[in-house]
């Protein structure tokens, strides 16, 4: 695939997961957040990742991202160990516990848009720091639409750094939890709007198995998660949904509203596939077919007739 | 008002419940099961409550009731003081403990339909051991549309008469953590299922503010909650979207799955307002037009556009 057509740069962490639910344990799976977003955005068009791996990174996943699609022009390789997260799930996988976390090479990255994707119109700014989040910005020439997402950590250790991005960026993802983190709101519809405020067009509320809720000037959305009945891993869920969210509205090249909402439930139903099977495993064998028909029956089901 | 016009029947309990939330703390306010679902329930059309309370009953709850249409021919009043139930709840209100439970009058409860209510054709079972369900269900003279509510403690104390009602009823409301105690399985989408092959044509799996989930053999429908940013006391939220629920059955006359889609959504809209007041206080207060127009805001913000 040619790197000219890269209309979708995804820049987040690329890791070595360990993962234990009450449906297995796996040592060292393809994860991280820019791995889930772009194999999700990747069925939707070319999508270029941004990221850093160590010399141990297996070949097997290099193949894997670019099979789906995945440019990786951007993915750097270092010396030394990949980036490393362990957590388990507990019974009802609504919980899950971080075990570890080695920073390894992903401590000194720096993320470097390739001059092809510099032009980008769509950049998605999965979770990293607000420092690294930042410094992709300033290389990304008037992107025509960027969403970023976050996490607790930055929240708490980097409030005035996630504060810019947050003023600077079309849309905000995060968890209902984190959204009360950063705003002091406990009501979750309170502190949507108190983000919304911070300046982003668009604020969507992850829920988890619930879905999420979107905020805007011009009114709120719901999306619904799929309801799925096998669940077997729920990590890189949020990444999936923002993931196939921006593969879809770089494919449609539009950004107002409707189209917002319309990729949304897309990138639900992706991250409802990419749930039932560990790692990146179910995203690799499922296709746009598969995700156009899953679409149509969310749609069926939040349709209650005339 | 006539109860030769009862076409909805509620039996449930009578509660005075001391509640705490982060909004302050009340004693002895009106609650209880059948009193929220029948507040909710008259916006729509008459509704005959069937419960029992003590001598010690506020004349002015009474009032409240009334007023709002509810008809008391088969409210019990009997020696003794009324049931009780404290609790309070966490910060983000999702997590309510109970403090004490005392029977009083309730223990002795036999509920009994006035003979104008026995052909009523919607009948809602609200949450009361599944014995005095079946009580209640062997006075009704053939209704159309039959649903029950139940609670943990009745799966795990009478599990046998539960069943029994789950195959006799025609909709099982019931909570995800009970969908999971009373299948054994984890998965929301599997224990809703497996409720659904033990009989009912509907079962709906409630998540709080999350909204619910309708399983039915034609297909499952998303019922999202209203995203409301005053929830001061989520006391009854179910009992109320219950009691909207089948008012607006009940007032429609129909039971096709297009109506029973509709009325969940009507249910869903009065529970949105039922939290945000103790007690009934904020039923008490609106008219069906302030749920009209909530209702119409809910399904716009369900509809991504074409």
């Amino acid at each position: 695939m040619s790197r000219d057509g890269i209309r979708l740069v995804v820049v987040g962490s690329v890791a070595l997961d360990s993962v234990s639910t009450p449906f297995g344990s796996r040592k060292d799976q393809l994860g991280g957040s820019v791995s889930y977003a772009c194999m999700a955005a990747a069925f939707f068009g070319p999508v270029g990742m941004v990221g850093v791996v160590g010399d141990d990174f297996p070949r097997r996943y290099v193949a894997t991202l670019k099979t789906a699609g995945v440019d990786l022009a951007g993915l750097q390789r270092a010396v030394g160990r990949t980036f490393r997260w362990s957590g388990e799930y507990e019974a009802d996988m609504n919980n899950r516990r971080t075990l570890a976390t080695e920073l390894n090479v992903f401590a000194n990255f720096q993320p470097e848009l390739p001059d092809a994707y510099r032009r980008a119109p769509y950049v998605f700014l999965a979770n990293i720091s607000p420092d690294l989040q930042m410094h992709v910005l300033s290389q990304a020439e008037k992107p025509a639409f960027v969403a970023a997402d976050t996490m607790d950590l930055w929240i708490k250790t980097a409030h005035g750094a996630l504060r810019e991005v947050i003023s600077r960026v079309d849309m905000l993802l995060l968890n209902d939890s984190e959204a009360r983190l950063l705003t002091g709101e406990k009501n979750p519809v309170k502190a949507a709007e108190a983000v919304l405020a911070m300046g982003p067009k668009y604020v969507v509320v992850k829920k988890g198995e619930h879905g999420a809720l979107m905020f805007s000037r011009a009114g709120r959305f719901i999306v619904p998660a799929f309801p799925t009945a096998d669940v077997r891993d729920p990590t890189g869920a949020g990444d999936t949904f923002a993931g196939g969210f921006m593969g879809v509205l770089a494919a449609g090249g539009r950004t107002d509203a409707g189209s917002v909402k319309k990729a949304l439930l897309a990138g639900a139903v992706t991250a409802s596939f990419g749930v039932e099977a560990f790692s990146v495993d179910r995203l690799a064998k499922i296709t746009r077919a598969d995700i156009a028909r899953r679409l149509a029956q969310l749609r069926r089901m939040m349709t209650p007739g005339r």
